[in-house]
Formats: structure tokens, sequence, C-alpha cells
């Protein structure tokens, strides 16, 4: 496997735009489209909160169903959530729009929104935007790094990645591009996510494949909490990389693709994690030695979304009776008097507390491990072999500046 | 039933004191004691973190027990939290020497701490401490405010409330301290109250009367959705009021006894909440019309829980499309189509959400209702008879900077 330019484009047949709709914000692009020269078979995984966004009711239709998806439309400035029968028809007048002007069925368009919720899309703008977006489709990376742009909302940098590798002596690629960076929380962290892809395989096990990766993924990010309305992670497979098709979940093929769509997703989160609002830093907390791969997640969740915790990590703070009183109030047993946390990052590693009590370490040094850009505490259970990571960052000054006033 | 002054004094027979100990802070008092001129019996809540502190391991043995109580020692600055066997011999010895001063049973010796996590308590500071504690046990207002302030610990200001009340043609008295403001969540929320009262009752009734209360008062505030080691809500009871005791729980008399208690805890539990770490706000969440009690109250908690919803509240900002977010990841069932969101507040009443959208509203009256010190969230279900209240506080600036740097 290597990592390559190109995003959302690397892969063979995809085709990206990016366009000023002028939906919120001004002086920047907010609507963007991928588009499968070929027909995709489609997978999506999105939020479980209760209150689904009007794009999110419409994708979930077409991924679900045997439907074959030409393109994705999507804007940012507005999520099109809790926005009722006026927010559905809005939908099908973008997809509508979008088939016309493509030349395809009108439920071969996905949607995706991110922004305020509860206000209505302009749907001329959005209609406008789509037509604009359909006449400026390109290939290549910067067509790319224009639409992973696009999708921005309070994200500082954009996000994507891209792989190469083989399967069956055929070379395949994946390319990638998300958003954070608030509203983010396990169970479906990443507001919207985009998976495009030449693969060929099973639209069963493209679904399979996306369901089980992103328990120990996406799921495992946090920044602040909370859930989104609107959090859609989809994958495009359109079979142009000419491998034989991918049908057995036991075959190597299988393996590889799953090692490698594992990359993707982890690479993603890990973006998101570190662009969280107002963060400096990432934070990663590893859970090794439980009983249950469930304990591990749920103790590595915990930590990640402790506010106390997530504040000393901004202040550079060894505060390591935090991270055990959120250890401790998971809901998951585990003996405290035979555990060890580590904290760890490029500027080294320090056991920091074993058998019940502070182990009397070096502040200084502790301080100098968290100054760090990525930071990782490490708490070894000792109860079993099963382990789990999950991703955050630190409580910031600017994460409540962001926050307090976001709609405005 | 009327407010009066004297704190956890107020009570006929109790004593209480204040010193500088110099444990952790300067310049201030840092230890404080109850006493009960005649022994109390005792009931107590405490952490359900798997993570307790070593003097919650002490009083839960005791208020457990047929025991009696003749004190409670307190300190902040340090919470003996994760100090294993040695926080153990700690919590013994500072109760033998409170027992050989007071001339009474060590295990009538109740303690609590608060403060930093996995550090040793100064054991010779505290034994020191005891002694003159001891030596100043005082009746009346002054050393009931004294103690509430000794306990402090980033808590703005202290807290404190008394009433008066007749049972069976008896005046009872019922006096409180409690100190918050971080660490603050749901299943015991403060990290330590205290309750005097001089009211006649069984042993049984009084834990009933507490454990039945805190489901909707203490348990139902919080401020970081941190639960702490240490939380612990303990309650004497001394009989000198004279009152026919009280042993039945359909009697008219335990329901005065626990509205009572009632008034007293949602009086404190609004005080921690309204002073959070950082707050300028208290934020309150009404749930009504819910199918069931524990429905109104997980989706209470989850609005009042929300990092977006807070730091929105410290913007004077209705972005209800985040309380509506917040209650659909609650995990709890409703109807975003037929329900209403109001805010309220000393400033007046407003609807902003009806039947699945914005109702269009006043953008300005909105925000002069958000800038009131106390903001409430109505949330009108329209699904049954239940309701339910919580407790929270905005997300602030300065939240992030007393949790930046804590030990320091």
């Amino acid at each position: 496997m290597k990592i390559i330019n190109g995003g959302i484009c690397a892969p063979k047949g995809f085709l990206a735009s990016a366009i000023e709709a002028n939906i919120k914000y001004k002086n920047r692009t907010d609507m963007a489209m991928i588009f499968s020269k070929v027909p995709a078979i489609s997978a999506g995984v999105y939020t479980t909160n209760l209150v689904k966004a009007a794009p999110v009711l419409w994708d979930r239709k077409i991924t679900d169903s045997e439907t074959v998806v030409n393109a994705i439309v999507i804007n940012s400035g507005i999520a099109n959530a809790c926005t009722k029968d006026e927010g559905m028809e809005y939908c099908k007048q973008s997809a509508k729009k979008a088939a016309d002007k493509l030349g395809v069925e009108e439920d071969s368009i996905l949607l995706a929104s991110t922004g305020v919720i509860g206000m209505q899309l302009p749907i001329d703008k959005i209609c406008a935007g789509i037509e604009s977006l359909s006449d400026s489709l390109e290939q290549g990376e910067k067509a790319a790094n224009e639409a992973a742009k696009a999708i921005m909302t309070t994200d500082t940098v954009s996000k994507e990645v891209a792989i190469e590798f083989e399967i069956s002596k055929k070379t395949v690629k994946m390319g990638a591009m998300c958003k954070g960076s608030g509203m983010i929380h396990p169970n479906m962290c990443t507001m919207l996510g985009f998976i495009t892809t030449d693969v060929n395989i099973s639209k069963e096990l493209l679904l399979k494949a996306l369901r089980d990766d992103v328990v120990d993924t996406f799921n495992m990010v946090s920044v602040d909490g909370d859930t989104s309305t609107n959090d859609s992670l989809i994958i495009l497979a359109n079979g142009l990389a000419e491998n034989e098709k991918i049908v057995d979940e036991n075959s190597e093929d299988y393996k590889v693709f799953k090692s490698n769509l594992n990359f993707v997703t982890t690479t993603l989160s890990k973006m998101i994690a570190g662009d969280g609002e107002g963060a400096t830093a990432l934070f990663e907390v590893v859970v090794e030695g439980a009983k249950t791969k469930e304990t591990a997640r749920t103790l590595a969740k915990s930590v990640v979304t402790s506010s106390l915790t997530k504040a000393a990590i901004f202040g550079h703070d060894a505060n390591w009776g935090r991270i055990l009183c959120a250890l401790g109030y998971s809901g998951e047993k585990f003996d405290p008097d035979n555990m060890e946390l580590y904290f760890e990052s490029e500027n080294g590693k320090i056991l920091i507390y074993k058998d019940g009590v502070s182990v009397g370490f070096d502040e200084e040094k502790a301080t100098k491990i968290l100054s760090a850009k990525e930071v990782r505490a490490l708490v070894k259970l000792n109860m079993g072999d099963f382990c789990a990571t999950a991703w955050g960052c630190d409580l910031t000054f600017d994460y409540v500046k962001i926050n307090a006033d976001y709609r405005s």
C-alpha cells in the first residue's frame, strides 16, 4: 500500500467540483459534487440521533437499496435538519436538478448537508449551484482539493487522503475526504465523510466492511460529546479497477480491502480529532489488556470524552487523577489497584500510576511530554487481551469562543 | 415552612468550626468540623464512580451500619482518592484523633475530602487541624458560615441554607451546606453535601428519604459531565426536636419531612449548578409531558450536559437546534414533530419550535431572555404526564481556564 495524491479523485472514473453558492458563507466555496463516470454501488452509515436531517433520510433509503449511485451533492452552511416536509421536498428538488443535468436517475443522487440546524435551504441558490457543479466537474488532484475545502464549516484545514494497493495483481485506489469538527461524538462522529474507490466488490461486502470498520474508527472519535443530526459516512465503489469481484468475506482479497479501508478511516478519524473545534492537540487514548473489546472501547471513549481531562491536556497538566476518575465512571469494571497509566508523545514516555498509587513521576518531564501536538494516554488493565484506541482533542478557550455564537 | 439563618448550626444541638490547616491552600480556611451534642443517626449516598476515595469507603461502612455519628471532619485541597492503603490508614488516624479529642468512639466520626486526586494527605497537619477544630466548636450562624467557606475549592460562593417547619406541632429545623463546582454530573453531583436536622426519625426512613430524593435533585445537576471519586451527601438527625419518632413511610409526618428535605436539596442543587466552574448563568431544563419519569429525566439531563448547548447559552444564542440534537441522541424515544420548545427567564418567555419546525421567533427577544442570570429551556413532549428538571450552567472561557491547570 502507498499513500498517493488526488483525494476522492484518485480512483479511476471519479470527478469532482466545488463552487461558491453563497448559502451562508461569503467569499468561499460552499457546495461540492462527486461524480462517478460509471454507476457505483454504495454503502452508508448514518447518525444514531433520533433527530435525523432530511438528507440522511434521503440517502439511507438509497444506500440501503440495490439502486446504483452516480453522484453526491454536498453543501455546507445549512444542515437541512429539523426542516420537516419542506426539507424533504428540497432534497427531492436538489436530486431532480442534478439528475436532469447529469442525465441520470433522480434516485442515483445522494445528498449531504452540514451547518446550522433548523434553517431551510435557499433552494434557488442550491439548484443554481448544482447546475454550475455539474458543468465544472473535473478529474485530478485539484478538483478533489477544492471539493474537500468546500465542505468545511469550522474546520481549520481540509481533510483528505488517498492510497493505492493491490488486489489480485490489479491496482486498486481509494480516496476520501471529510469534515469535522464540532458536534463530534462516538456513534458516527464525522459530520460528513466520503470515500471513493474503484474496487470491484459486492454491495453486501462493501456495507459489511464499512459497518465493521467504523466501530473502531469513526465511532471512537469524540470532540465534544454531541452526536450530530447529519452524520453520514458514504462509500462509493465503481469497479473500474477491474479486479475479480470480491464476494467472499473469508477471502484474502476482502481482508486486503478491509485493512486498506481501515487505514483510510483511521487517518480521517485522527484528522477530525486533531482538528476538533479550538483544539491545539490530538489526544489519543489507548486501553490495553481489557477482558473484552467492548470494555476497552468504553473505557477509552470515557477518558477521551471527559471535559476535565481534556482541559488538563490543554494545560499540559499531568492530572492523571481525572483519567482514573473518567475510567471509574465509565460503568465498566476494572481493578484500579492493578493497572498502569503512561503518558506518551514524540517527547518521550513516562509511567505515572501503578498498583493503585502515583509512582512519584518527574512533573517537568510529564509536562514536556504533554506539550506535543499529539499526546497519548496509555492504560494497561492487565485483565485480558483486548485493546481499543479513541481519539479526541483538548478543550480550549477557542472551543467556547467558536460555539458561544456559531449562528451569527 | 420558612427559611432561617444559621446553616448547619440552625438545628438544635449542632456545632461547627473551621480552621486554616495549610493543606494546599494558603491564607484561607481548609478544614471544618460538624458536631452533634448528642449522637445522631446518619444516612449517606455516595459516588457511583468505581474509583472511590478513601473517606467514601470509610463513611459508607458507618452510615450503612447502625452505628451513631458524633462528628464529621472535612478538608479541602486534597481528595484522598487513589491513595490506597496509605489513604485508608490516614482515615483511621484522622478518626482516632477526633474521637480521642471529643471523647467518642472512632467509628462515630465521618470524614470527607475534596481536592486533587492522587496526593497523600499531610497527616500531621490534618491531626493538628482536628485538634484545633475540636477546641473551637461553636454554635450559631457564624460558625456555620465559616464551615461552609472552609469546604470550598473552586467555588466562588459558599453554599448554605436552613429552614424550619412543623412536624406534629413541634418545630423541626434543617440546615445544610455543600460545595460544587467542577467534576459535577448526574449520579451524585455535589462533591460534598452535609445536612443536619434535629428531627426524630428512624434510620431506615432517613435513608429512604435521602435516596428517593437525590434522584430528582442532586443527580439532576451537571456541570461538566464528570462524576467525581469523592461525591458524598450525608445527613445527620439527632432527634432533639422531640417530635414523635417518624417510623411510617405513609404517615403525614414523613411526607412533611420529605417535602422539606426536597426544598433543601433543590436549593443546594441550584446553587451548585449556578456556581459551576466558570459559569455566568444557571441553566435549567424542564421536560414535561413524557411517557415515564425516567424518560423525562434522561432527556433533561442530556440537554443540560450538552457542551454545544451550554456554549450557546454562554453566547445568549437561541441555537435551539442543539437542544433538539441533544434530545435526539439521549437514547429516549419522542416525536420531534409533535413537541414544543420554549426559552424562559425573568426577561420573558418565547416559543421557539413547534410541529417539527422553528416558529420564526423574534431573535432579539430570545437573546434578551437568554441574557438573564437564570435561564430555562422548557420542552413539552405531549406524550404523557411525567416531568423532570435538570440543572446546569453555561460553558465559558473561565471553565477552561480553571481546569487547564487546576493542580498548580
